[in-house]
């Protein structure tokens, strides 16, 4: 279930000219900040404002001329509904999103102008899942799950690939943790392509179900939806927990007041406008005794309700 | 008074390796709203977080060895002593910067990061040009004026000549007015690197001296200061105009609601954390009716207080 280094090369060759290979920046204060030099993979600028279309594109173009014609579906409130509707319209099928009915306005009226189809249901997981259940049995769609699914992994790793290509001789990599498609991508992007590279999960403390999964070795449940980074609060999935597991990965927890810290400085001196979700990233690089280390952080996406900012 | 093209080739040279050559970006929904092409020339991520530097670093290398030793002074609660203080520091030389004392407490954080000694006023234009003369006459420090200034419009011109260089063939550019720097510097940059683009000056309405002083022949005196785009509440300098009437610019104005909301689409579609000044010229490209044109637009900074947005 793991993707190959063939599965990663032939993932790269499908995202090539449908997603934005998305600028480095770099940034003077952080850098004092951490005592290290900082590479910011600006995912934030990628189409839909995430990393997740990476991952989207790959898995529909995965999907065969009879599958394609059924069109596909997923349940998801966030960005990865956004890049699915995206990534169905480029290949000119049918997307159908089921989003609960509060998620916010500015996420659902994203999907819709991308062109997917939303069906709306209550706000338990259970509600979600049942909902999209009538939709598969109704239209045949292939579902696309937003994590837990190799071709997502394989898809989500080519913005490591895309950062090595970058930024030479990286140290460390650091990537958030959520369901882990971009934490086990970028691990598996490390060992195929850039072996002498560290990669480093970020989480947020409120919602440490991965580091400890993987001190127990054993898959934690999801945590209460407290923290801030609304787009970590997740169980990490089966396929990026034996990724991670199987290579010995560290995932490093940070406090929610560095976490908003760390965002608000992003936002102030590097003017990179990232979701808090990245910021975890930002916030282990920063106090994680990277001394003069060459330190890559993914900034996973920049999907902010800018009339609810956590420091406000 | 007017810079020439060798005072624009020689700003060219001395800002190379000391300000950044920022990125340009695209945005498919603004291009949709504006029916054109735009290219945002990324001012907000030049050093220091606005287009300054490179008005202020033309103005430091143009002081001889003795000028220099005396040091540079300024007064200026924005961007500009943010970009002195940097280009001081850069030469080595001291950089005194006269602040009302009611200035944001982030600006005057910048400007002692960047190595600057601030000297706090009265909140009128009289103390601060009072409190400039003391320090001038102390000192000895040579005063570089944020746009009335031949150096500092030449220097300001060299963002539109990278532009030019990024993005051939533009139809257009926009730029905001304020002082005028910019705008009198991408003028002069379009006149002897890129004579087939139009250049258009975007002025807040509530801020609207450039505009009638063009109209009427004559400059007109500061507005109150009521527009959002606290960066173009200035009124138009002696040499800015000059340029911008001998070479017959057009300057367009909207309206403070047009200006939040072009600032709210860019930060939340195109990810460009702009402040209000900038979304001026966005507003502007936005309802020009430039149907299919390549269109450049300055964003000509990102420095924004974070707790007042002005959509909330």
């Amino acid at each position: 279930m793991t993707p190959t280094r063939e599965d990663l090369e032939r993932a790269r060759a499908r995202v090539e000219g449908v997603v934005r290979r998305t600028p480095v920046e770099t940034c003077r204060t952080l850098d004092r900040m951490a005592g290290a030099s900082l590479f910011f993979k600006c995912e934030h600028l990628q189409r839909g404002g995430a990393f997740k279309l990476r991952g989207a594109t790959n898995a529909v173009a995965s999907l065969t001329q009879d599958e394609a014609a059924r069109g596909v579906a997923t349940h998801s409130s966030g960005n990865h509904a956004a890049a699915l509707a995206i990534a169905a319209a480029r290949r000119g099928i049918e997307a159908t999103i089921v989003m609960p009915v509060d998620a916010p306005a500015i996420k659902r009226a994203a999907v819709e102008g991308y062109g997917a189809r939303i069906v709306s249901c209550g706000p338990t997981l259970a509600d979600r899942e049942g909902t999209l259940a009538d939709v598969v049995a109704k239209s045949g769609a292939a579902v696309v799950h937003p994590y837990d699914d190799a071709r997502i992994v394989a898809g989500q790793a080519t913005a490591a690939i895309e950062l090595f290509e970058q930024v030479p001789e990286l140290d460390v990599v650091i990537a958030p943790i959520g369901g882990g498609g971009l934490l086990s991508g970028t691990v598996l992007a490390a060992k195929f392509f850039s072996p002498g590279t560290r990669v480093i999960g970020a989480e947020p403390a409120l919602a440490d179900d991965a580091a400890e999964s993987l001190r127990l070795g054993e898959r934690q449940p999801q945590r209460p939806p407290r923290t801030v980074a609304d787009g970590l609060r997740t169980a990490i999935g089966a396929i990026p927990f034996e990724v991670l597991r199987t290579h010995d990965v560290e995932v490093r927890t940070v406090s929610e007041e560095d976490i908003v810290r760390a965002m608000r400085t992003t936002w102030e001196r590097a003017k990179l406008p990232i979701e808090a979700s990245s910021a975890v990233a930002v916030a282990v690089a920063i106090d994680g005794g990277f001394a003069n280390a060459r330190v890559g952080v993914v900034l996973s996406g920049g999907n902010v309700d800018l009339t609810r900012l956590p420091w406000q």
